[in-house]
């Protein structure tokens, strides 16, 4: 075949740019009338959704709003905020949403760093965005009231008067690339700044087809929307359901109840959540707990569930898939997949399956782990420790406005997860630790989870943590913080011997503190801080 | 935001060409011992895939094949064939299958216009095909044996030596960019020399996530291939099952009792076919009718299937999904989706919908219909009937050496498919006719397979094509040409009446020829040679 000729360059009728703001396009024409959001007591078809989305692009675009310029969301997980994952990009805009649970200092430096341009605002939030806002260096965006419980900022635009309607010529905007910028995710690191993470529009896309195939999506599902959408945007099912023409059910408060009156009441038959939110479906009270009119599916990320919380969630009706990812890869990338002969096996089997986490989704190219000082792969035989690296189209573009950190990620040629696994003969990978977490004892790695985890099982602990502590024979050993439960006591010797009994020996923590750990305002325990003090503990 | 730094480019860890040829690296990783192939007698694990396309691979570019050069392959449904939906590309190579009822000059011209580099051939096709090589202008090709019933080309080299093992260094191709041509696929127009329409890897890779998500499948199917691989590689499913690590039974010949068979000894969930292989399903004798273990999931496309066939094979336990498309668009593009409620409707209302083509799957941008004078979107009204015209990113780079062709097929923006449809209210396009069977008389159009299909219902006739007669008064009428089944007879005047009772007059046929029709060696009907004759007769 000779070089190819200048006719066989792609053109508009051959080549489309990939952008979720295709799936809400062809949803909307072919499924108009099917319903698309539940909120509360209000209800939306796609064909609304769609007209909205117009109408607020348009008055995004009124506004001032131009191509590239930051619009940030805060506000829980309403149609609203739904809707801001098309419609901002509708308008050639970047998505920002943050994290609700964040401390306003955070709060000020993400609206400064993303030069945030518009704020959309759930009034739930206005008094800790406006003591945000007051800390910010930068100008002050322009405030759109998304309504909720509580008042308005002073100075908001209304967005019930904007979504009335888009002119009646109105064109959303359509990426010129697919590589254009489509969201700024900030992560919530426990240690130093949040760092922006910058999505593309070809990503999104391929997040939703990868995790249709992957997950074994079809027909229409009804999806309750229990995971934060500034989470990764929503682990990128407000795209994938869109695909789907699923109906999606609004969710601001999470509680046992409200999931299962929204199964009984909608018919899910999709939600996610951390296994906190299974643990929480397991404890309910016996009458909260329906018996289910149809097997419901969860995607569960974060940690692995515990088994015993598996054995009875799935009892109850519920189908687990565990799945891995971080804010950097869209979200999920890595999936407990199931095949049905493993359905032969005993609890306790099926259990430790599932609290693997996984091989990698269709979208991805690799995942695997590389020795971390030598950058070498690791084999595949559950022991060698490496950190899991990552190759795929839905990696992000890189952090915004930091290099450095950037080029750190990407080091030789794939993503760097920063977290520590073992890789077992069948693929599939098993998280250890975070990367930092790891403690080096005498040459030998320590996985911080795995001593925890023992700590975990004594009937006193309520938390805890364990660091390294720096030691002049063995390079560090392990030192365990511990927060106990109310009215629970027990010695430092006790806990020794308890660990001695669940650990190798040089696993065991040679030292013990007790006392209230210290908590980012997402829950998660700052072991930085742990380890600063450890250097000080005898 | 500021313009894009340099550091946010695309790079390796976070950019990867879209290609098939990801599905086998991850399915033959995460799935080696899983069984890909079965063969009559033969199976191969999807590890065994692998390391044969490897070898294969290997063994092309050690025969001198180059990255461009076109590879043919003229074999029914093998694991061979199916291996070389990857290993050409693993090679660098072009894939090209060529349609094994074509005739010596056809194949012919199509092995001198790929320029043909290497022939992978089944004995079965051997004599046929060095009728065909003696008839090419070119140079002669390598010869690949690919075993088979009959003896083999003198001078072939072995394929099964070929695959027994690659180099132990030997690492694929990969394409550098997702738009490297993947594949030359020759249509089978009804006039004329066949177009040889060029696929590439990105169109590939999304045809395949796109049947995933528009099909809704899920899990490791069993698929029974039934169709055949030289058509658009098999309607795309060589690279759709790789990517869910499915099971292939290859199937050399098709009937209804290979279809019962193959469901009941490797549990086949889905399949494709004509209309015809349907109909074959339906006719076959009770006793080669077993009750289907489990629901059967069948795409049919070429024709509507007709009620009372549909009716009969959804009584057997088969669910039918109509698909649209062209050899231009890799295959399904249009499918007729089923909504859970349309379950209420009656046999008769649920065949109307299923004999409709569809909507567009999800990964297509638009499937419109536009008025063909004017070019101009037409409503969707039921009745209005115009050129489907698509647009998306699984259409074709254009034809191989035919820059006129191609501009042709894109003109206005979006690649004008040749057939005529009405679009119904809810977005369903149903096909009316090709374009230039459309008959054009008194101003009215008329469609050619309405006509015919009013003549197919009588009793006596076999085959009928229903062409435009050049008329001084009205333009064109239809003139209906008429194959009857063997002992029956039917007059003039006798069709003619029944025409009037079941079309509206304009549309009744002026004329009637009762004739063997002539076909082409994949049966279709000629009508360019109808439309000749018809000029001289009375």
């Amino acid at each position: 075949m000779s070089a190819e000729a200048p006719y066989l360059r792609p053109r508009p009728a051959n080549y489309v740019p990939l952008t979720p703001l295709s799936f809400l396009g062809r949803t909307a024409e072919l499924y108009p009338d099917r319903l698309a959001l539940i909120d509360e007591d209000r209800r939306f078809t796609w064909q609304e959704v769609r007209q909205r989305c117009d109408a607020l692009a348009a008055a995004l675009m009124d506004i001032g709003v131009k191509p590239g310029d930051v619009v940030s969301v805060l506000a829980p997980n309403t149609a609203e905020m739904f809707e801001a994952q098309f419609a901002v990009a509708m308008a050639g805009a970047v998505l920002n949403t943050i994290n609700i649970r964040l401390d306003a200092d955070t709060m000020a430096y993400i609206l400064d760093h993303a030069e945030t341009r518009v704020l959309m605002l759930d009034r739930q939030f206005a008094l800790m965005a406006e003591v945000a806002l007051q800390r910010t260096k930068g100008g002050r965006p322009v405030i759109i009231d998304l309504g909720g419980p509580g008042d308005a900022l002073p100075g908001s635009q209304r967005h019930s008067d904007l979504v009335r309607s888009a002119p009646a010529d109105f064109q959303p905007v359509v990426p010129a690339d697919e590589w254009q910028t489509l969201c700024l995710n900030y992560t919530s690191g426990t240690s130093g700044r949040p760092k922006g993470v910058l999505y593309h529009h070809r990503g999104a896309y391929l997040m939703a087809l990868g995790t249709i195939a992957g997950w074994g999506l079809s027909g229409h599902p009804t999806y309750l929307y229990t995971v934060p959408m500034f989470h990764c945007n929503g682990w990128g099912h407000a795209w994938t359901m869109t695909a789907l023409a699923a109906t999606i059910v609004c969710c601001r408060q999470i509680s046992a109840k409200a999931v299962y009156d929204a199964i009984g009441s909608f018919g899910v038959t999709h939600f996610g959540g951390a296994p906190i939110v299974l643990g929480m479906l397991v404890e309910a009270a016996e009458a909260e707990r329906p018996v289910l009119p149809h097997k419901v599916r969860v995607m569960t990320a974060g940690a692995p569930p515990p088994a015993a919380i598996l054995e009875k969630v799935e009892a109850l009706g519920f189908e687990v898939m565990q799945v891995y990812g971080l804010t950097e890869t869209y979200g999920h990338v890595v999936q407990s997949t199931w095949e049905e002969e493993w359905n032969e096996m005993d609890v306790a089997q099926r259990a430790t399956i599932k609290a693997r986490q996984g091989v990698r989704f269709p979208m991805m190219e690799t995942a695997e782990i590389r020795d971390v000082e030598s950058g070498k792969r690791l084999p595949k035989d559950g022991t060698a420790m490496g950190e899991i690296v990552l190759r795929g189209n839905t990696i992000m573009k890189g952090y915004h406005k930091d290099e450095a950190a950037t080029e750190a990620a990407f080091a030789g040629g794939a993503f760097h997860s920063g977290d520590v696994a073992v890789q077992h003969p069948d693929g599939f990978l098993e998280i250890r630790d975070r990367y930092k977490d790891i403690i080096i004892s005498g040459g030998e790695n320590i996985s911080s989870i795995e001593v925890e985890s023992a700590l975990y099982r004594h009937p006193a602990v309520s938390a805890a943590a364990v660091v390294a502590k720096p030691d002049a024979k063995w390079g560090e050993t392990p030192c365990a913080f511990v927060e106990l439960k109310p009215g629970a006591s027990v010695t430092a010797d006790e806990l020794n011997q308890f660990c001695r009994q669940h650990l190798s020996g040089f696993k065991v923590p040679k030292c013990y503190v007790f006392e209230s750990l210290p908590k980012t305002s997402t829950g998660k325990i700052e072991k930085y801080k742990l380890r600063e003090k450890v250097k000080t503990t005898p």
